[in-house]
């Protein structure tokens, strides 16, 4: 087989075409059924309306391989998934109560000491041409049926009930047999624009070859994308990111699910440095990214924030003089508090930062954006700070200093000139 | 006008069909679109595809009067959004440079005195029938064009592009003329569950009533909504909220769009009082909330990410002997450290967090999720503590941690005994 199998997507319900409720189930369904090697082509979320459910199961059924469903298998008179497939594998002849079914639906209320409302019952009724897939987490049992050549599953909404029974009886039986024909790897970059990746990257992002390189940016990360396909996908997708992450150095921080403060932990780790942290206008941001991190606590000691000038001087020892020549947002108070923190957490590094988030504050010489980080290097004894100027609102100007303090932190490990660097971006 | 305007959302990605990045844009185009007036009937979200991406957009012309688009209007190769819309409305003539786009494209990078590569220049181009939309927050400017009848609208994927362009473009052109009048307002309150809430509201809650009152459930915040229609929906809607906000007192803490942060940083001002932190177990997290509110300097002094046993001795004064006596998580110490807190902040309030985030650190007797949060009043001599389980993960026990933190706040500011009100919820 060349080709992994297609498979496409079907919500279904009021309240995610609405926009009540976030649709989070395409996300897992597709990200699940991708890793097993299929090729998913398309998502689609429709009305709990009749027609409209099953013009789409026709529609996706006709252009994939596998349709997964989820939502509409309630038991009330808008839950129209049952109906919509009956329409279209049976012609609408009346469906049959499935023994099952109704076995797990008595015994699910009898567990819990309930009366099941005779509507439950419309839950073990099935299309002729279709058969149970059993919920042990809820009422509402699912549905496999083929729709002309397409394996067609339908699922109940709630994720809870959802995701077991997905993986326990579709992903086995739609897994193609062989090696996962279809491998994607992530490599997340911090302190580079998108196009500037893309100028990195070159050839690597042409169309139609195989890796296929792609980039997308998120929050100011900016990722690069590589798929793999065909005998082989797994291993020349890993080289591919290997050699697309030597390609995007130093900005490169992480394959997919990794962190900025992640890497960071990990390079204190193995360089053995405890790191401090100062921050003003960040507030305690950076901290909170930092111990997000499971295990954080054997490399990361604390820190301050000194958010208003008392702190800074009282508790970092920055110096008055110092802040009242050159400013509370200046090269000179960040290196003063990067000292400070280092000096009384008992740290090998540490960070600090000093910026105008705004709204208000900012001035002509020191406009809204403007945010000093300071680096300080115990152990080379040496301190280093750069001035950012970051665009944006109050949160994308505290997002932005949070990741630069944190990339400024994996550069000085390295001894790179983190200036320097980020010029090149 | 007795038929709504019928709406379609179309999401453009690999990433999105892949399952790496989760789609929210059609949550918040549906709701927006829902409120002013029209009928959302289906979301669909395609691979970066010409053929997928084009007959989605013939396919969901074909049956709605308006289409969103977002997505795929990058510079890089993997970005067709824009090519697919010129082969439906122009067959794929060669485009045009837009003057406008390219001026503003320029502007874009000569502000923050970048360089633009020449690659961006493809985003000053558009299909002969189209006409752009300015983009003030990045470099893609939007589409609008007709597709037969449907008036079809291209956004970028960004939401803090997209959401802007849609608000001040695209949402005046389509809402429908006298559309029926609407008026929400939401609740939020924490530290008490859906249910409890549900019963708090009782008769409030009835279906059918207008206003009609429900609640929602996010992150531990449960909200109130209210939505009223008719003349006089505002007014009614308002009445309806503030009566249930007072039914929730003390849990209620601000309307839509406030935050628990800012009611604590309001409620300090008007007390008068400074508010200083010592957080372990959350890092930073609670200086982070509260200083995501512009203008937080005059409420909050700052604070210590006292991470180590260290930290908490050495910065904040928590005597070794209760360290070692009852450990970093537990009465004394929080006690201790609110205390050193206030005092070296010279702040009138201090609160403090210790405990065990997980997943590593459990014991028998303090489990996973057992926080201790405390609070010193330093103008009412008063210190008090409180234990938590809470239950979840790493994420989930830091994010209750944290706002537990801050509602604690907003109680001991009031003197209420807070121990007493999260037992009665």
């Amino acid at each position: 087989m060349n080709t992994p199998p297609r498979a496409a997507i079907l919500s279904v319900g009021d309240e995610l075409v609405l926009g009540t409720a976030l649709d989070t189930n395409s996300r897992t369904l597709s990200a699940a059924l991708r890793d097993a090697g299929l090729e998913v082509v398309e998502h689609r979320t429709v009305r709990d309306e009749l027609g409209a459910i099953e013009s789409a199961m026709r529609e996706l059924a006709a252009r994939s391989d596998v349709l997964v469903s989820t939502g509409g298998l309630g038991p009330t008179d808008d839950d129209l998934t049952r109906p919509a497939l009956n329409a279209i594998v049976d012609g609408g002849a009346p469906m049959v109560e499935d023994p099952v079914a109704r076995a797990d639906l008595e015994s699910w209320f009898a567990g819990r000491g309930r009366p099941m409302a005779s509507i439950n019952l419309r839950q073990a009724m099935r299309p002729r041409s279709a058969r149970i897939v059993r919920n042990p987490g809820g009422t509402a049992p699912g549905l496999h049926a083929s729709i002309g050549a397409c394996s067609a599953w339908f699922l109940p909404g709630p994720p809870r009930e959802m995701v077991p029974m997905f993986e326990s009886d579709v992903l086995p039986a739609v897994r193609p047999a062989g090696a996962p024909m279809l491998a994607k790897r992530t490599v997340q970059c911090f302190g580079i624009g998108e196009s500037a990746l893309a100028e990195l990257l070159g050839e690597r992002m042409a169309r139609g070859r195989d890796p296929e390189v792609g980039t997308t940016a998120s929050g100011s990360v900016v990722s690069i994308q590589v798929v793999a396909r065909g005998p082989g996908a797994g291993a020349r997708a890993e080289a591919e990111a290997a050699a697309c992450a030597a390609v995007a150095q130093p900005w490169a921080f992480a394959g997919e699910g990794g962190s900025l403060a992640g890497s960071v932990l990990e390079e204190c780790r193995a360089a053995a440095v405890m790191l401090a942290v100062a921050e003003s206008c960040t507030g305690g941001m950076v901290g909170g990214m930092l111990t997000a991190v499971a295990g954080s606590s054997d490399a990361f000691a604390g820190g301050w924030i000194s958010y208003s000038n008392e702190l800074k001087e009282r508790e970092l020892g920055v110096p008055r003089g110092t802040l009242e020549a050159y400013g509370a947002v200046s090269r000179e108070t960040v290196e003063a508090m990067a000292r400070g923190a280092a000096e009384r957490a008992h740290a090998g590094i540490a960070v600090s930062i000093s910026g105008i988030a705004g709204p208000g504050g900012g001035s002509d010489s020191k406009p809204v954006g403007t945010v000093w980080i300071g680096v300080h290097d115990a152990r080379r004894g040496r301190t280093a700070a750069r001035r950012f100027e970051f665009p944006g609102g109050r949160e994308i100007v505290r997002d932005r200093a949070a990741k630069a303090a944190l990339q400024l932190v994996r550069w000085a490990l390295r001894g790179e000139d983190a200036a320097m660097i980020w010029e090149r971006a």
